[in-house]
């Protein structure tokens, strides 16, 4: 479904509940689900709609939202007192004034909302309706709202479950409180709505309502539980996360990915993973990963802001950090960090290594413990190595530095100077030796030690 | 619920089975949950009434349990041969000699048993019953021994399930076997007990059976399946164990903690794990951790013994182990292990490092690859570092040593004596560098190398 | 049941289709689970038949599925073009000319097959059938083909289901495509199976209606549906990666084996593993590894190909590579890796060390950090290290080189010559040392700093 035909859209976002079961000092629309802020995930559901305008309605926290909605374009209100839901959307009144489209009242907890559902709330308002709201069927209906509609979707009433006759709580199309309807219409009804009820608050659902009593056709459109679901607790959060993975792993799978135990795999909301690429079990992506064909990316690794070129072999207890570029077939073996670092086609850092701030030129070899030192506690600097270059196990490269083209670095050398290409440079300390030191030293120790355990 | 007007109560644990089907030399009781061995999570059920003696009844490997116990003030005593439960129960008399309150008689292999259902079965018996018996309703009551009861509680009867008519087996009540009775009553019931069945063992049910026959009243009190299974089996254990961190992610959840993945979190019976912590998928916590507000813990980590300070992140890949301290906002990164570590706020060791038997100051930055060198075979030595210092990377620290507050060690120093405040420390060979014979080394490798694949 | 009584068997396994929901470039059948091709799984089900003959026919890719053969005496014969199931079987006819036993044709993506299934299917036909099918309950029949049958399984009627009556499609028990014949049998039923249908594609089930038809009697053999499933996909693979992985689980619990977690530990098809063993979460194993009794392998492991002794602990954070074995009470912990390496009784290598083509004699310690450079990117050479030899922290062991017994390596040494028994080797450059010079380069660069951020 596409929005070619539609009036343009603004999305107001309620977001300004107080979000108390999270316990957490950082807003609850800013949770993150597969490493994205859930309001932005809820706003991903909008791009197809290529919204007009978007306005969070906030509570508290505002500027931890903006800081979130930085280069969106999106826009906070604040609502302060908080009067009611209906009163919230009615903070948004000023930041569209002069905007005459559909508005799309929604809620940054339920940021789960799929993207065709929106358009096709959207769409049913544009059929003619003059209000539009969004229904769901749960497993169980316990206490939400209800909708009452006819087979075609035409809504009789809106009723809250605490005013419903026993009739109407039979009904399990339940109202998710999602709502759309034109910009005159909204402000009309929104202003229309009363609080003359036990909590003396302004209820969105009123909208339809006061649609309803004017003789305007409001509609009903459903979708599934799992898409309305707000998520009020980190368990719920956590179960949007579950739910997130699950579908991202079928994906994965579907395309040709080979996931061995797909539970234990995470993705982030910006993986990008090719075909026939094998995952073993036990792997984090972050944020910016993008893995070309016929990669394998072994068990025990964590991933993040990493290209990863067709062939390349990562891991297992791989540590690749943001900025890593991997050409195709490099490989990076066990416990081995990367940050900012290049490696060319077929370059290899197999062991226990660090290399950060650093290029490593096709074909070199990077060899056990090797470690570049790329900050002096004030400043970073960057290390190059060269084509085929051999580095040496248990090497500190010194950075800045330029190690050439076939060079070799002798095991153990502490590199501060630059080694020119096919140079050999070994850092080589005078080995002395003490026969016999060993020996006298294991005697006198045994000695010490029995002695401590007879006082 | 609380034991405030209870009398006092003494524990009798049976566990003299032989646990064969755990295949073990391990004692089945000491098999752990959550890093701790079951008979002490059963015996953290009891903590509440404050038992006054606690007696453990087991069959062979009694010194494993007595190692266990210590410090406990419990006590063990041998049932040999074993004749039964109630025979069992009995080995405890002579331990018991004196006391006059309340015995609740339990099973080592059901650690599971809510301290509010202990509890709730003394208080019953306090007032006013001669025995108490706790029941469960299992989805499946199967072979179960059945307690048949009014809807008070009042028992009429415990019968087994072969001696159970359609009936009583229609019944769905089940015996769990723990049961509580005032110890004159308790031995009196107990010595009564014969062993007139095909078994020929003495049945601790019959305790119950005997307190009907003579006229008192025997309550049964409820509780739910899970607290009440018995661990034969690895694969019983697992599921106690898996039954276990459920509750403590929900728990730990509904606190103020952030679990992408709680299902990939393990905790130990004892961490402690402050509000707006994130954890990340895959962490094992064992014993003896502590987590202050804030704290990030990345993947793949695995910690225990350690205290962890506000704001501070550890991960991936960290290895903290017993007697690390991080103060506020410290980080360890990955691939680094601390023990016996005490990290001064704003410390940094991120990557690739050993710290054993150290303390380094607030803000010092420990290079990647830094060792402390803390034993050499016999002794353990310890490693001082001063505040602001900054430990180049692939440094070797050898113990005894102390570094000043702001001095630098340069990079890939083998360090064997003090650096003093404000000092630089450089340990630097001879670099000898060689123009051109990594090129003539390649060519003659080649060569070499080809002339082994021909032959 | 053994196969003692049986005539000869030979096995035809289909594997001609395309797999195209795979998307990959791997046959399908060569997909693995629990490390090993679904092919050769298949083929483990026939081990007890010690079949006369396996002929695996495929499309394309045959040199991968004749590669992953190798060694297991299997030919493979080309279907081209594919003109459906028996037209499949038949193409085996060549490769068995002269072979007169049974015949058993299955397919190479249902791999779950049971040993115990299939010697049941061949005593069935054994017994007197002309043919046997193998047929299964699935909870939902949906479109399978239906087996009816009478209550002692001779077979009325073979029947897809798109042909089938309503009382047809109300029997549950589905083919599963598996059937055996005596050699003359098969031939003459395949060869006079037409193409007569939608498809225009010669069937297999028509050997068995063939068989009816001619008045032969064909009996069903009824199995679970788990080990008929076919894998179609990568979530197919990964859901019969779950079943082998639960199977192996309970297995090993069963044996005697401590898994804390057992939903995060992976084995491999031929992982052994001893009594008293305890496995931390979140364990890999891959293939060939074999671990004695009392052995620990603490979480975030991942190991191959190694052999582990008696009461030794591994991890967490190991990587065992093939080649590696430990002797009793060995141990490796965090952020080590080993390859082709042999530790001796009591040796320990616990804290960021690489081994690779070593020897580590008994008793011996190595130090953190330590390297073995066994590598100078043509050849790879060996270390050896003694009994009891002491190698201190952050050392580099240039391969090849022997380190004696009860010998010390200094800490921060690149060791280049051997070291003799008893002797002490230290690599150590000057240390210079210089007052104050880390304070004016603080100060230094601090001042460097701010005017950066000012310009």
């Amino acid at each position: 479904m596409s929005n070619a035909s539609l009036p343009p859209v603004a999305a107001v976002i309620l977001a300004a509940g107080k979000g108390t079961r999270m316990k957490s000092d950082l807003h609850k629309v800013l949770h993150p689900i597969a490493g994205r802020p859930m309001l932005l995930h809820l706003m991903d559901s909008f791009a197809a709609l290529a919204p007009a305008a978007t306005v969070v309605v906030v509570g508290d926290k505002r500027e931890q939202v903006e800081s979130a909605l930085a280069g969106t374009g999106a826009v906070t209100v604040v609502q302060d007192p908080q009067l009611g839901t209906a009163h919230a959307a009615l903070q948004a009144r000023e930041a569209l004034s002069g905007f005459g489209g559909m508005i799309l009242v929604c809620f940054g907890d339920c940021p789960m909302l799929a993207a065709d559902t929106v358009l096709r709330l959207c769409a049913a308002l544009d059929a003619g309706a003059r209000v539009a709201v969004l229904g769901f069927r749960p497993a169980d209906a316990a206490a939400y709202g209800r909708i009452i509609a006819d087979a075609d979707g035409t809504v009789r009433k809106m009723v809250e479950y605490k005013d419903a006759t026993a009739e109407e709580r039979a009904v399990d199309l339940c109202n998710s409180g999602v709502i759309v309807a034109r910009a005159p219409d909204m402000w009309r009804l929104l202003d229309a709505v009363g609080n003359d009820n036990a909590q003396g608050e302004y209820y969105l659902p009123d909208v339809a309502t006061g649609a309803i009593a004017e003789g305007g056709r409001v509609v009903a459109i459903e979708t599934g539980a799992d898409e309305v679901a707000g998520i009020n607790s980190r368990a719920e959060l956590a179960a949007a996360e579950a739910q997130w993975q699950a579908f991202k792993r079928e994906e994965a799978m579907a395309a040709g990915v080979s996931l061995k135990a797909p539970d234990t795999v995470w993705f982030s909301w910006d993986t990008e993973i090719g075909r026939d690429v094998t995952v073993e079990p036990n792997v984090f992506f972050g944020p910016g990963v993008r893995i070309a064909d016929g990669a394998t990316i072994r068990g025990f690794s964590h991933i993040e802001g990493a290209e990863i070129g067709a062939g390349c072999e990562v891991g297992p207890f791989a540590r690749l950090r943001p900025g890593t570029v991997l050409d195709e077939k490099a490989k990076i073996g066990n416990f081995v960090e990367t940050k900012k670092t290049h490696l060319g086609k077929g370059a290899k850092a197999n062991h226990l290594t660090y290399l950060g701030d650093a290029t490593v030129g096709a074909g070199a070899n990077i060899g056990a413990g090797t470690i570049t030192c790329n900050y002096d506690g004030y400043f970073k600097y960057r290390t190059e190595i060269g084509e085929r270059a051999f580095i040496g196990s248990n090497s500190a490269l010194v950075a800045p530095v330029r190690i050439g083209a076939d060079a070799i670095v002798g095991a153990g050398s502490t590199v501060t100077r630059d080694v020119g290409d096919g140079e050999l440079r070994l850092v080589r300390a005078e080995q002395s030796v003490k026969p016999g030191w060993a020996d006298r030293f294991h005697d006198a120790m045994r000695k010490k030690k029995a002695a401590e355990q007879k006082s």
